[in-house]
């Protein structure tokens, strides 16, 4: 489909993250983590754990936490794991005044045999790593800090409650730490690790949302930095999100408007829902049925959850019948499809809750059922999904997306 | 001029940033500030002076700090001024992550009686309370805070300058502090205010710079947060100043592309520096000279000086036969007036500099000569401008922009 933007968004594609990083963000001297510099400090005095049903998501800490200064005279200095504290920063520091900042979000859990596993710790590692280049923030050997994490998941262990459906979030975060008020590259820089224990996203079962397709603010755009995980991105969605709380509406369905330069018509494109991705399950007129995520083109985060929805369904989901396809799609599609009967479902994809089911989306005042059965929380293949994913989560399913943390022999074999 | 993007422009234009603040942001409760409350606690051990022509912008700061924490619950807190002092704040505080934070700059200049004058901040704390009340945070009595302001800078008088071009450089700051991970508006917020006396931008007189048009990567998108003083608006903008900076141009000029819908032509339209407004002298071709910069769109900055600037070309520039416009300006149009000799000059407008003057723009592989001979580094509005802009802020002409802080009994009264 022509629109008047595409030449924007092809170029988009050409300056992705990884050209539009910062000119030093390769020297292997200030990318590597020396391991055997580790120094462990345990805490004297550890928490009690909060009660299971107390649980709230990134409320309660661990006892430790895992922090690595770097600057450029010396690249990451050693490792530290210490217990979790706070930090003393200068008010002058940048990241305070212009939001040097990025994070990651990703969980640990408790397998039936009680060994501790990671989900693809290496896709978190690398987009952090794409989000620190970005705004000119060091980048660092992947490798080595899973295996940092992993100590430090282990030294936690005791926070990770056994039952299904609990994990550790994990939160990997990079601050700049320059104490001046130019604006340039941070000289130095701060990359912490904290955890918390969290409860299952859904206790009682699935509960569809309902969205507001968002078109009187814009998320991200072409040539900005939608598909980096930096604070940047979540503050200026907080208003919106609390006008839509006001029409009843959990969160934002950030829309891309396009005018398509053909017709003149304003189309509508969905892009993702701020702290998800978004999948949508459509039958077309001819019978096919067809899986629905938008592509990376710049204006989207690169989930990790995903790209797991995406490789389980092109396996396991593209032999029943199904397509399966990364491409643009408009709320002009999606209401047609749901006039017709063929929206089958509409699911939000991320690390917080795996899959969650929408059982509406107001858009430009109307509203879009998105295939659910009033008596229904979720569709088939959002529940199959949630089943699959954390089934591999939780180690029922090996498979090599689950890492499981050898004990710190691992770990002190790496110092060798 | 008709194109493809106007329908998301004048839509952006109802939703600006004043109806994009959190829905309790005009509680009267949570936004007055108890002057009465004030504490004062002064340093012990006073810093020495930092030689002038040892003066870098924000590197070195004064004695004190001014701070305020705000609560929903309680609002805005007593003030205090403290020695200038580290934060200290839980690794899971919310300004580390999702870039809660916002910020000013504005200068105090020490007149030739020796008394010392801000430069209209009534529109730096108005553009404050925009920017903070986009992002959830906070808003605030302006008046009280000027007056803080003013009872802060007093304290610190001795590391003002007399000379002229000298001045303290003040950079009030708000962060969320609230200490959980959850993407929500914060419940908590510290407002702080600090302080570094610097010298003359241009020490040895104007020197013209370089701009690269940058169209491969993009500042700010209509709805978005091009407007408002956030720190998210300046990380991801340090990369490509970085790019720059190798081909040898000092800074990025936003373009913000459009495909004019009727010819299908790509218009690259100006929009600011990043950390200057961007004003263009043209003389048309029926002899017409014209002042522009671009309209308050959303997309830029509403800069305090771009402001003074407008407003003394109209007061002063219109009787000498000026056109003095906001408009939406493209680089075909400049490139174009530069090849007929019709570009008199371009200059930047911020408070660092006051203005900034351009040599030449680096535009898709050509360069753009801005109106300045080899000999030259400034034009003579730029030069008329800053003369005037200075003549103002150091109290040479008496004008109500520049606000005088009366000795300590201002406050006393107040507290009354």
């Amino acid at each position: 489909m022509a629109s008047s933007l595409r030449p924007l968004f092809s170029r988009c594609r050409r300056w992705d993250s990884s050209s539009l990083a910062a000119p030093d963000s390769l020297d292997p001297r200030l990318i590597s983590i020396d391991l055997s510099g580790l120094s462990v400090t345990p805490t004297s005095t550890p928490k009690p754990l909060t009660p299971h049903n107390e649980l709230v998501f990134g409320r309660t800490f661990t006892d430790h936490m895992l922090s690595i200064e770097w600057t450029t005279q010396d690249g990451w200095h050693p490792p530290r794991i210490t217990p979790y504290q706070n930090l003393s920063l200068d008010p002058a520091t940048c990241v305070f005044h212009y939001a040097f900042e990025c994070f990651e979000g990703m969980k640990a859990y408790k397998d039936k045999s009680g060994d501790v596993r990671l989900f693809r710790p290496d896709k978190n590692m690398a987009r952090m790593n794409r989000s620190s280049a970005r705004i000119a923030l060091p980048t660092f050997d992947s490798e080595a800090m899973i295996r940092l994490i992993g100590q430090f998941v282990k030294m936690e262990e005791r926070f990770i409650p056994s039952e299904r459906g609990y994990s550790l979030y994990i939160r990997p975060t990079m601050i700049g730490t320059q104490r001046t008020l130019g604006v340039g590259p941070p000289g130095s820089a701060l990359l912490y690790v904290i955890a918390s224990p969290v409860g299952p996203y859904y206790p009682t079962g699935f509960k569809a949302i309902s969205l507001e397709a968002t078109t009187y603010a814009v998320r991200a755009w072409p040539g900005g930095v939608g598909n980096a995980k930096l604070g940047a991105n979540y503050a200026p969605c907080i208003v919106p999100q609390m006008q839509a709380a006001t029409r009843g509406l959990h969160q934002n369905l950030w829309i891309f408007e396009e005018v398509d330069q053909k017709t003149g018509e304003k189309l509508d494109y969905l892009t993702e829902v701020g702290t998800m991705n978004l999948f949508v399950a459509i039958k077309h007129q001819d019978g096919t049925k067809e899986l629905v995520t938008a592509p990376l083109d710049g204006t989207i985060l690169e989930g990790v959850t995903r790209d797991s929805v995406l490789a389980l369904a092109r396996e396991r989901l593209e032999p029943q019948g199904w397509q399966v396809n990364e491409r643009r799609c408009t709320m002009q599609e999606v209401s047609a499809a749901a006039a017709e009967g063929r929206l089958m479902e509409v699911f939000g994809a991320g690390t917080a809750a795996v899959v969650s089911p929408v059982r509406a989306i107001s858009w430009r005042d109307r509203m879009i059922p998105c295939g659910l059965a009033d008596n229904e929380e979720a569709g088939p293949v959002a529940r199959q999904m949630k089943d699959w994913i954390e089934g591999i989560q939780y180690g029922d399913e090996e498979h090599s997306w689950s890492v499981r943390i050898g004990d710190a022999a691992d770990l002190e074999a790496a110092k060798m």
